[in-house]
């Protein structure tokens, strides 16, 4: 087997993770016009995130949804968070989970991380209702 | 008194220092699509920052106020700290004192944050000009 | 019942939890010589953590475990973290289960936080070996 | 007057508010084993925050000192943090009011930062009992 | 020579890099409905920035240019961070440099917050290609 | 070639940027008693950082070590900040330039976060005197 062909199993194994959250996703993509280099950013951002994480068995899948949506609102990012919180509902996470997790977020991250986060959900709730 | 009296009192007397930021706000609420525990977390936001901290008497409002501001700037919360700057304004503190405070946080919070801020700042102060 | 019991019963909703993941605590406690309000202090702190998001049924108390861990490793904050980490075990969490979500926080948060929340995660370890 | 003379005033006005903080203090010195430029990277510490902030009138000096623990509770600096408490207290801050400024703190920066915050005042308080 | 001159002097200095950065533009500046000391803040920043740091010889203004990228991704302000992009182009830092540096974040800042950076930089780059 | 062989021509890869940085170093390391998974975390962690971005051509070793450490001041790691000032000096960065990347620290993440790197710097430079 050639090392490409490893690679390239390293990460499929992380888009068959990111297809299961976003299906039809091909997860983050360089643009023609963009720097040639800018492949092996997003090909790594996909294997940091999913491949060499989300794809271990060690935690459920939902769990790791859950510790996404909770680092995510401690960074406050916005983009991120809606991504994740629309792939948390596509796995079957409940939207009263998703606001339970804000209940707690509240207490140790501080309200105005939790209230942008609240607002981010609220949007995300809305386009699937 | 029944329990649901004694936490009503205590949630009226965060939406009392709501109405004294800013007027005629029945605070942060949730919608009528959201999902049922979202009632908890606005209300539970509610309390604990204008029941549990500002309706104490152990500091000046408007110093509460102020401090607000730098803990928004610090963190950069756009939304958040937009509408306590608007609160600000609303409870006397000039214009000139909240520049002052982005002095100060200048040297502290860094010159991206304080900047951000000042950008949010003068959109306020436009529009209440 | 009078407010003072209602409250005081908010208060033991939380340190149930607090003995459950520490047995023998009695969470925060404000010292003989501190200021007259650090009883307030400790005691929200208490009632915001462990009354209003830990004591709620919404979420397992294994999962409410993991996202303090996750967001203390996010905000760097080690002497809670070393707290928290000894609690997860107190309540069954594996000592894997706490790798494997610092393998999560190393995409998300990032090497040097994740880096220092392990240094906690041993000290913990070898304590309770 | 020589541009050396104008540099030097702009730093005393500095060195004036730092002495009003912590009686007898230089403020932040090289030491003389440091490298030649790090003496410039101390006066700009005391020049961006002395100089450019707490020298300025327009807000009262209990109103930046509260600020500026506000700032450092939420960035999470112990070291800076325990200064600056003393600071407060030298110039009349109230144990209470600093503990108020943490209940504060514990609705918008969380409760992890606050405990923090909290266990740094009380080595302070300690020391000037 | 006279205080103003000397002051002026200094800012001048940091406008010099603010002009080398962004060919024309004036730095931060207050406008007319503005505070009084609102001139006195957007002063600060142009010299805490230009003149006290970028101005200096230390380091090579690329070598800069690449830290102010790095430290905004980190702190995740995205306007400050599409004027910095732009500055970077603008004095010869190319895009697969400005990629690299986001790869290098990705191990130590985390994903979200390089992600967010990247979404940023290839707004800049499709502005000027 | 094995998938195994692979992975380990990976890893070395890191490990050769380690060994340039500190010399001697194996990387970070799983202790024995450590649970079985926190040797994949020990490897991500030196792969992540020292094979999938260190080792890469595009910037220059110094500038990625420059980079490191601003972003280190602006996370707030003084022990990761500690091995990476060393780290520095080791591949022939000066102190100077170290204390002249706090002085672009200082303005752009503030007063709190550079003051501590200096002290963790002060550290370092006193050690190798």
């Amino acid at each position: 087997m050639s090392q490409e062909m490893m690679m390239e199993e390293r990460y499929q194994k992380g888009i068959g993770v990111v297809q299961t959250l976003w299906k039809g996703s091909k997860g983050m993509q360089a643009s023609p016009g963009d720097p040639a280099n800018a492949h092996d950013l997003t090909r790594l951002v996909t294997e940091h995130c999913f491949s060499d994480s989300w794809s271990r068995p060690g935690l459920p899948l939902k769990t790791k949804s859950l510790l996404t949506i909770a680092i995510l609102t401690t960074l406050g990012n916005p983009e991120e968070l809606k991504g994740h919180i629309r792939g948390a509902l596509n796995i079957g996470i409940t939207k009263e989970e998703i606001v339970e997790l804000l209940i707690h977020t509240l207490a140790y991250t501080g309200a105005p991380r939790t209230v942008t986060a609240f607002r981010v959900a609220k949007e995300v709730f809305n386009d699937v209702k």
